[in-house]
């Protein structure tokens, strides 16, 4: 994470950065099923970031650290040609043979994602343009500065016996769900009224006059999970995410052919671009 | 290692780069006795780096991990905010509880480096200062640019039951003798005059009416190995070094006390600063 790239000191505090930081690497592990365990962090510093606003930094990762079970054993500090850089390697764990890969997504089976999307993106809109809305808006500000990976859903999943696919959103479902489908050599369907969008990105977008469902599919660093799980799977999966909590929806189906991804909205299918973010942009507002 | 921080296009070809950073990793490694296994590499790129001379950074990187037996799985690839930023990460394997540390030197063991010292830091003073001079001095500048790790050392010492204290010099001897002492709580006193200088040292040194000695003492990045191993171990490694071709030199003994690191230079004894690069710079000129 390179500020300027991916971070502003004008929308993430300090304490974001690095609970982000961690989280982030946390969600790619989640994605696999496993258990992350070791973090090494380089950290490339420039000195306009003063000692208390590092340490600030190092808090927000420490906290997020010991949330995941994750330890710091090292890494390097060095001095930064601009600005603060951060680069992590999380080393995680997963039982042999088990780790969750895109590739298994079979036809028939249920397409679910974990939570709600299009938060993140929200955020990031409301930070860089209403930031006098962080009290209206908390949870889409919580959803961009402190996200919080699906560590338990993952591990459930890579212990279901299940195979199922799976894959962290950071980019967008649209970029994920592609993914999938052509590690796999499948075509996933969606449906866009099935798609989880909280009410504060929809009161969010409304004021903005924007499409939500544009964050919801195209959004980055929503830090969700999508995978495809068998129908008996699916069963297994809802009853666990009720015991435990998971906010968990289905919003589709795999099917042979492709690979590609298609969207039906209402009663319209249509072909869903794979890097939404720019192609998607030019749907016509509904 | 960043650009214009650890690296600048005018003194370092992009292959060149790619093979630092990797040996510098594996030098880390070596210096704990371990075999490096796995590399992860964040790339952060800037648009004034062509596709080709990326290429080429990769090929230098590959290559030496071919040489030390590393597989690159995984990392990052990003936009940076301002020239090339490379972080990479090394696993290693050691075997259990063999892994060597700074912390077993003890009073009587003779302390010990591999190669030569002080190259890279000369070789680094001619890129900057006198480029034309790159042939007439190929193993100045092949020591700043293409450094060479010491694993088969490092492997030798973490199985030779000696029970070897060891760091690789990153930051010259001064440095790591200091970073020994502390870590055992005792004393190194090396010998000046047994200091292994390359002849090509001397002779640009005499030409910039340099003392070749700063440059062995405090210059950086020589990436060799220092270490302390007890009487017994010092002859059955120097048998070892003269079968297995490896330059290695005694220059000194660990004594009692401290932590200090004491330099023996002709009739006189005085302390070695630990910081040489500033404070050794101020020793007349001999």
């Amino acid at each position: 994470m390179a500020e300027t790239v991916h971070f502003l000191r004008e929308t993430m505090a300090p304490e974001e950065i690095g609970w982000k930081l961690l989280a982030s690497n946390v969600s790619d592990v989640a994605a696999m099923g496993g258990q992350p365990v070791y973090a090494l962090l380089t950290a490339a510093i420039s000195p306009e970031w003063t000692e208390e606003e590092l340490r600030q930094m190092y808090d927000g990762l420490y906290r997020c650290a010991d949330k995941a079970g994750v330890t710091l054993i090292g890494g390097d500090t060095v001095r930064s040609p601009g600005g603060l850089i951060l680069s992590l390697t999380m080393v995680g764990e997963v039982e042999q043979g088990k780790a969750l890969t895109r590739s298994s997504a079979r036809s028939g089976d249920v397409v679910f994602v974990t939570g709600t999307l299009g938060d993140s993106a929200a955020g990031l809109h409301l930070l860089l343009h209403h930031p006098e809305w962080r009290k209206r808006f908390p949870r889409l500000v919580a959803a961009h500065c402190l996200p919080e990976p699906q560590l338990a859903v993952g591990r459930w999943l890579a212990g279901s016996g299940f195979s199922p696919a799976c894959d962290d959103i950071s980019d967008g479902i649209a970029q994920e769900a592609w993914e999938i489908a052509e590690a796999s050599g499948v075509i996933l369907v969606l449906e866009e009224e099935c798609i989880p969008v909280s009410d504060e990105v929809r009161e969010y977008a409304e004021l903005m006059g924007m499409d939500p469902m544009e964050w919801a599919l195209c959004g980055g660093e929503d830090y969700q999970l999508i995978g495809t799980i068998t129908q008996e799977g699916w069963k297994a999966l809802k009853r666990e995410a009720e015991r435990s909590g998971w906010p968990i929806t289905a919003i589709g189906r795999v099917k042979e052919g492709g690979p590609a991804v298609e969207l039906i909205s209402g009663s319209k299918r249509m072909p869903l671009p794979r890097n939404g973010y720019n192609h998607f942009a030019n749907r016509t507002k509904r």
